[in-house]
């Protein structure tokens, strides 16, 4: 699998996994919304400023965002690490931000409980019938 | 949610979501197959003693282990963070081994590369429809 590929498995997923290492160093997962915008190396999802996550992120930017598809004979796996950056400047609260949003965020794309987390690739380990391929970004 | 409930909600899910952190300190995501076991506060899962994880978990035994269900209009999500455990005695290989386990490891239940991942629960996070709900063991 390439990095091509890469994206193009992520840009089909519906769900993403994101890790983050917490206050007393646990790995921390919770399921999130499917990326927004893939850029070259880097991964964009919408979040709560106020979530935990964030809070862990601001302390230790270490991250892993996984995607899976588990097909009726195929197993397939991508678990990415890098680090998590937490945008709250408004041309990026811009460029990620979708009609739909205002359901979650009252007063609009400058709401201060929505923010953006952009995750920049550095390693992905591709899980494909019991073998694993390395990439490198 | 309480306890009974969380282990119900585990029960029925077919995939988990094991959290580990690597040499580096970065949090690291897999799927695994749904945990063989559950007793009292632990989750076991049979695992190839060669895999990665297994000497992420040797060096480092935080863990997080994540179960969640998407439906229509419902998700639910539990995060559980705890101490991961490598198993390799002959007692919980045996307790845990499934006869089509044959089909990985040709040496059978005595085959070095079979082992047992034991989780023990210490805190939980229930998300569904936007709110958490934190279950400590």
């Amino acid at each position: 699998m390439d990095k091509e590929e890469l994206f193009q498995f992520i840009a089909e997923q519906k769900t993403a996994f994101i890790g983050s290492v917490n206050e007393q160093g646990y790995p921390v997962i919770r399921a999130m919304l499917a990326p927004r915008k893939i850029d070259g190396n880097d991964i964009y999802f919408s979040t709560n400023t106020s979530s935990n996550k964030i809070k862990q992120f601001t302390a230790n930017e270490k991250a892993c965002v996984y995607f899976y598809k588990r097909g009726r004979f195929k197993y397939q796996g991508i678990s990415i690490i890098g680090e998590m950056q937490i945008c709250t400047d408004q041309p990026t609260k811009d460029m990620i931000w979708r009609f739909g949003d205002k359901l979650f965020y009252k007063q609009g794309v400058t709401d201060p409980d929505y923010c953006v987390l952009k995750f920049t690739c550095k390693k992905a380990e591709y899980y494909c019938d019991f073998k694993i391929e390395t990439i490198e970004f």
